[in-house]
């Protein structure tokens, strides 16, 4: 049993911490962000050693620190918190873990690491006390302006071609994807960041050390060596549960600027991770499918209810995480007469090729005046889209024509 | 040329304006709703005679009346409407067209009429000044809480089979399904309603004579024979053109309490229609497609513009026409250890199905104290979840099992 003693250093009182508790566990990062991490767990040693609850502020001996910042947790929260926790503490060993990820290569970062994503803090007492990483560890830069790429794991061919093909126009335009590595769209959306050179995060439920799922163990190990990072807040060797799926999910939602829906079920994963991204203010977009496929059914959802933004190509998301001033590209489908004042596209309607028709019979086609009949007859003569025969106007077998 | 004379009566009046303006000629509307039909038609006669330009209320000779409760165009408008409306004087023949429509056992509506569909009233001065419809008369019964399906002419196998069971669903729901007797979007619509027996409305931009296009008119007598109707704004015996199409939009969007767009390219009549109806604050679905089909921009770009409301289903449309009093049916999609508090959750997670674990090796798991494991145990234990064998607890297997 090692390291169940005092930690000096803030960086391995949070591995500590890692390993102590479950991801999202508000009362540990609130008594974390209040006492420092290393005061935090001299003060679980002393409740551990004494059966009590210690005040986290040393309000026992003495009236507490004023002003604090961060407010530490009740009395109540903190005893059913050390029940939790303290199971776990015999035998919690600091280094084998950390020996394990810097075999891999990895690091353990922690708030105040310049490589450390500071949007996470907007998770507030819920965010992770640190994150285990492989691959490359600036993740601050290579997540800023990032998109989560989201969805299904029982995903059909149309929603993996589109997470395929945003992901890779996302890569074009050096925006990073981030997903969660499972099968389905999430790993169409790191394929198609890496088959354009793009750097892609995976942020798993489990340890980086192992890649899960295991089908997608060679995908995974490829987001790490082409640039990418492989992102956990359960230290290595944990396995994915349930309630760690759906922390991971919040964790994508706050790393990325912004949330994309590629496919989901009306109940799906994906789904917590559009309400977390919400949650957090950051944009949310949805891809909309056929209302005949289920597996868009939950993309629908999010639009109806106001939650997500249509989002169709990568000039939508673009759009969505860096706002309106890159404009979506918009077909210019002119359509002939479009530019016409309103009786000059009359009289084109009512004009024929067939028949030539004189001023005034155009003009009672039309239902305009003769004055803006002759005007109208210059105009599109002029362009060609009208020609003057002995018996009146006709359509120019070259022009725009009659649209109808 | 008969009629060009003084007329008496409102309708025989409005069918002449009918037969001498374009639809949505809101000059016309205007003089219409100041001065009674009668009394502009009058004024025109006037108008005719003199070359001038009468005053309509008179001011030419007298203070003009007071308190009138529709202004009457200014001087220069009446003018520039003269010219336009004066060269289709000539010859016009209020009897011919009145008696095609009878023949054809149709009639021409008034405002005032029961059967007219007072919503039409929001169109104000563009508000067309009569309409004419064939088969079923009573339009205003017909179309209260009636909803226009429209869309493009050049649509999917997916969008037609969308279009048509939408319908045959708002049929069975007592729901008339208004739309214009177009190719592809309209036509499937016209055909999932009178599939299921409902009563349909065909907005036509030409005559209602003359089904078009002819290749619809087979589907356009049906819903004259089968309780519907189809109904014109422009007299008998006119052609569509492409204002006239613009112009019926604006009539299916006021007709029909609210207006989906299954199918619409990036630009696209039913957008136009989709735009009448939001003008009108009538509401507005769009039905989504796959992304990587042009027949859907349209729609994505109602929903991400905010114009329309996603809609997927028959509920999600009565939803829109209706309001949320009509509860969409929510798949109760419920999985396995929804209902449980969260560390029963965790605890069902950290359970194994293979190895049996006591309780303090599954509070570690799960990272939950001792005493909710115990309970958690319990209560699972009754649910069947778990089963107690002699080394501990494990995953029963009939139990509804781990989700990850």
């Amino acid at each position: 049993m090692t390291r169940v003693e005092a930690i000096d250093d803030d960086r391995t009182a949070r591995v500590a911490w890692s390993l102590l508790v479950e991801p999202g566990d508000a009362v540990a990062g609130a008594l974390v962000a209040a006492m420092g991490a290393p005061a935090a767990w001299a003060w679980l040693l002393r409740a551990a050693g004494s059966g009590e609850v210690p005040d986290p502020l040393g309000r026992d001996d003495a009236p507490g620190p004023v002003g604090q910042a961060v407010e530490a947790p009740g009395r109540a929260r903190l005893a059913r918190a050390l029940d939790r926790w303290l199971p776990r503490l015999p035998g919690l060993d600091v280094d084998r873990p950390l020996d394990v990820l810097h075999r891999m290569g990895g690091a353990f970062l922690v708030p105040g690491d310049p490589a450390w994503p500071a949007p996470l803090d907007d998770l507030g007492p819920a965010a992770p006390v640190g994150l285990w990483v492989r691959g490359r560890s600036e993740l601050a830069a290579m997540t800023r302006g990032s998109v989560a790429v989201v969805g299904a794991r029982a995903a059909t061919t149309y929603g993996e071609r589109v997470a395929h093909d945003l992901a890779a126009g996302l890569a074009d335009e050096r925006t990073t994807v981030v997903s969660g590595g499972a099968f389905g769209i999430d790993a169409a959306a790191h394929r198609g960041s890496l088959a354009r050179g793009g750097p892609t995060v995976v942020v798993l439920a489990g340890g980086v050390d192992r890649a899960t799922p295991a089908g997608n163990a060679r995908l995974i190990e490829a987001a790490v060596a082409d640039g990418g990072a492989v992102v956990a807040e359960v230290p290595v060797g944990r396995t994915p549960t349930r309630s760690r799926f759906l922390q991971r999910n919040r964790l994508i939602a706050a790393l990325a600027a912004g949330t994309v829906v590629v496919e989901a079920a009306w109940r799906s994963g994906a789904l917590s991770t559009a309400h977390h991204a919400a949650g957090l203010l950051r944009p949310v977009g949805a891809v909309p499918g056929p209302v005949t496929s289920v597996a868009s059914a939950g993309c629908h959802r999010l639009l109806r209810d106001g939650v997500a933004v249509c989002v169709t190509d990568v000039s939508d998301v673009l759009e969505l995480v860096r706002g309106p001033g890159v404009e979506a590209e918009e077909p210019s489908a002119a359509r002939p007469g479009d530019e016409l004042p309103e009786h000059a596209r009359r009289i084109l309607d009512a004009a024929s090729r067939r028949r030539a028709l004189d001023v005034t019979a155009l003009a009672v086609r039309a239902g305009v005046s003769l004055d803006e009949a002759s005007g109208a007859l210059g105009m599109l003569e002029l362009e060609g889209a009208v020609e003057r025969v002995q018996e009146g106007w006709r359509l120019a077998s070259a022009g725009p024509g009659r649209v109808t």
